[in-house]
């Protein structure tokens, strides 16, 4: 068909996509089509604004790396990617909610260490003991992975180092949950950070005058055959920005006590001569037969 | 806010941009997250299918250079720029229409040459004679700026040489009309040709069972203070692909007849011993007084 405006070349765009032999593709891009093509005339985008888009998406791509990942961010202030998990994964009441990824997890790295084990490695920052239970129901889980991440208390990911590798990891760790679904660690107290904002992000950021902090939270996967899948965040009580998370993150089941404790022993028996942190934070798992 | 989840997100990512300055961003900003969360909680968008998302969209922006840019090319195949052009440029009945600009532009090389000179500097093709004026209502536009460009036999734009360089174009150049409104040159006759499919538009092309094809054309960019600057291209009548042109551009007005002539006298004297081809085309500019 030729002679396509703005009003008949939706049809015609649904019409070339016709033959799509994956039903779910079909139905995907049909959607979009559609939703761009609305997108574009409800605004009457313009031409310059139209390359100004498309010069945003490039640099977006652009500014992606092994350890950095622009699109994500974008989807993740835009309210995307929290829509998308919070539609993957609505939680019975009493289950720890899903909550963003996020662009900083490593797949594998380190591997499995000892319970107890100060994940910091020689990191700046407060003393913090982390003690934590996953269970499902009333009982236990034994054996659940569970990786943890963080930033360190100017918000800064390991992997934002100039000079990261692996070897050089720190603030992340695989744990596995014992016989009563416990694990620990030490590492330092988390801290509320600005997201990357040298990028096309950042730029979004100041031309919506946004806030781009998020309020201190460490990172949690935790997975074991026979439970979906949990990612999530514990966030700390009373932090500034609970309620206004840049990457719309925050559910009050995953807000956890990060409580300020004198020196003293430690919950694991450890001395310590300074005043440090301690959180304590229970998961529970939702059951997924499928899983 | 915290607690978001797909019902509640919208309404809270736009009361994130609420403060934006710039009112006409606000207002794509605000349908722009509108659409996008409509789009994910239509389709319901798993997870996988987010991040496979994120990831082509990495690609593609990955995929540009200087030369070669895939967003573009994903916006024309998704339909989306030719609507943009054409509720940019409604044009009165018997005006040249718009259509889409395209990757292949190179602004500014090479620069104004003698009317009548041969664009192809040696590239392998049928002779081409290209005749045109340019006029507004009865009144012939003299002085125009005319840049002219399009792809070899086999469908190559110089710049996806491997060697290009400004000083290497081919099939490129910048006329100016003459008193009478009128340009010419000699070239090649342009074929249909596939448009780039190693890449994400390629991948997307291939799932959707679409062709990848667009019909031969000549692009022309016609510009004067006073008059609306006219993007378009020229098609073959007759070409096979006129109806199903992969980046939706055909027009009525923008289809002109190559005519097949014998060897002899071509139209400025030239004497020709094998068949030629012969184009002769009217663009009407419309007015604009702001322009």
């Amino acid at each position: 068909m030729r002679n396509l405006d703005e009003h008949n070349i939706t049809a015609e765009a649904h019409r070339r996509i016709a033959a799509t032999p994956d039903a779910r593709l079909h139905q995907i891009m049909r959607s979009l089509i559609q939703h761009l093509h609305d997108f574009a005339r409800e605004v009457k985008l313009t031409e310059a604004e139209w390359f100004a888009g498309i010069e945003y998406l490039t640099k977006t791509g652009q500014m992606c790396n092994e350890v950095r990942q622009e699109f994500v961010l974008l989807s993740d202030t835009l309210g995307l990617s929290q829509l998308v998990v919070a539609q993957s994964h609505s939680r019975a009441a009493g289950m720890t909610e899903q909550t963003v990824f996020g662009p900083f997890h490593v797949e594998g790295v380190p591997t499995l260490i000892e319970p107890g084990s100060d994940i910091a490695r020689g990191t700046q920052g407060e003393a913090l003991y982390v003690s934590a239970r996953v269970s499902s129901g009333d009982a236990p889980v034994e054996g659940a992975l569970v990786d943890v991440w963080h930033a360190d208390a100017e918000g800064h990911y390991d992997t934002q180092d100039a000079d990261w590798a692996v070897e050089r990891s720190r603030l992340r760790a695989v744990f596995k949950t014992d016989a009563e679904g416990r694990f620990s660690f030490w590492s330092i107290l988390p801290k509320s950070y600005p997201i990357p904002t040298d990028g096309p992000v950042g730029t979004m950021m100041r031309a919506t005058k946004q806030s781009p902090m998020r309020p201190a939270h460490i990172h949690f996967r935790v997975r074991k055959p026979g439970f979906d899948t949990l990612v999530t965040h514990v966030f700390a009580d009373g932090d500034p920005y609970l309620d206004s998370d840049v990457v719309f993150g925050v559910r009050s089941s995953c807000i956890g006590t990060y409580e300020r404790l004198s020196p003293g022993t430690a919950p694991d028996g450890t001395r310590i001569d300074r005043h440090f942190y301690a959180l304590d934070f229970s998961f529970a798992l939702e059951p997924d037969p499928a899983g």
